[in-house]
């Protein structure tokens, strides 16, 4: 991953609370690069509180007074604009700016984000810095996004573009042995014969919907992919519908 | 656009602030159906301020005691957890969420997306109500994501699956009534009460067992996400296992 390369620039931001949301923002997306271009209040306790947990990305963030020197050696610049035109500059989606970060990123340059102040956004001057104009699709009825939001979904895709490019971490993988295996087929096949016959004994279809009825629990089980355990405790309940003998 | 048919559950929200700014990011997704469960704090004029231009939002939401009432008329629910396994419910990542929530709100049934409170997430009788949970991306290193910012990217991906102009061709579409419909929550509720009562008379658990082996059963047949006429075949299921009154 390349994410160290990426940088976000934030230009003139007026609240304090709103650079630490950032700087949480960040941090949950596993980007570390903050630059201020003329903070308005910075540092501040309240954007420590806000930080919460990330003080360090924060305190880290480099200040600077003009937006140029923030992204002087960035390859790539992009600037997060709620516009859907944006004068002479091509408009990318949220999803499309991320992998734009990242692919360039990857090949180990520098890149930048950067987002404008809070109520009027960036400037002509500062998107004559930029290579491209980022929207995030919002409602078209309310499209107020707050700035931690809007570096938040930004990252996000930043984070998504990413992963696409490794193997998928999160894709659970089970234990091949022990109560949260699966069980094998053959184990399956088991229980559904176990069944089958427990439905025959309590004559539970009649004879031209048996076959019909069986394939059907087949493949309700078959879809909820029980566990080894889950499979004894099935077995448990197929036992219970047997004529008790001692009854 | 079937936005409308997408609800967001908070349960338990323990802090008013992040209520108001749950419902601005609902806002500018286009999402307006909040559901509150036991807000420790509302209505407050701290989450009148944090909603922003969205009050009319919060104003609507509907408050309810338990979260099953917040779901009972819900076809598909899904709990957004940041734990990258869930015992036994399959784990979605954010964007499959939105799209599933999507294809399904637009067949007209009624779907939710619920969220635990912010310190400990969704308590295990939560996603017992739950067809599949969600984990939105994170860094490994930091994934402490606030309340809002979870709602904000799970409804950013709502809106982008919306947005989508092709419908979902993969996705299977269950028709709204008749045999082949999901049943609703209620219903599945229904069934599992119909379960436990014969598993009580049959005395399956010893008592401390009892609720784990409910639960247990839950996710299976949550996973299992049965239609009107399997829930029918299960219900035959369990009246074999009631003792008979005639042997």
């Amino acid at each position: 991953m390349a994410l160290e390369n990426i940088r976000v620039v934030l230009v003139d931001p007026q609240h304090p609370g709103n650079i630490g949301a950032v700087a949480r923002a960040m941090n949950t997306m596993g980007l570390d690069q903050l630059f201020l271009v003329r903070p308005r209040e910075y540092p501040s306790y309240e954007a420590d509180r806000r930080a919460s947990g990330s003080v360090d990305l924060l305190q880290r963030a480099r200040v600077v007074g003009e937006t140029k020197e923030a992204v002087a050696d960035c390859r790539l610049v992009i600037g997060s604009t709620a516009r859907s035109r944006t004068y002479s500059l091509p408009v990318l989606d949220a999803r499309r700016c991320g992998q734009m970060l990242v692919s360039e990123a990857a090949t180990g340059v520098q890149v930048a984000v950067i987002f404008g102040p809070e109520r009027t956004g960036l400037a002509n001057r500062d998107l004559d810095l930029c290579n491209y104009s980022a929207k995030i699709p919002t409602s078209e009825a309310f499209s107020s996004l707050n700035l931690a939001s809007a570096v938040q979904l930004i990252g996000y895709e930043i984070l998504m573009a990413s992963l696409a490019a490794s193997p998928d971490a999160d894709a659970e993988v089970a234990p091949t042995n022990g109560p949260d295996a699966y069980p094998s087929q053959a184990e399956m096949e088991f229980f559904y014969q176990h069944l089958a016959r427990t439905l025959d004994e309590r004559k539970f279809t009649i004879d031209e919907r048996r076959e019909a009825t069986l394939a059907k629990l087949r493949r309700l089980f078959g879809r909820a992919r029980p566990r080894q355990r889950e499979i004894k405790m099935l077995h448990s309940l197929v036992r219970l519908m047997q004529r008790d003998e001692d009854s």
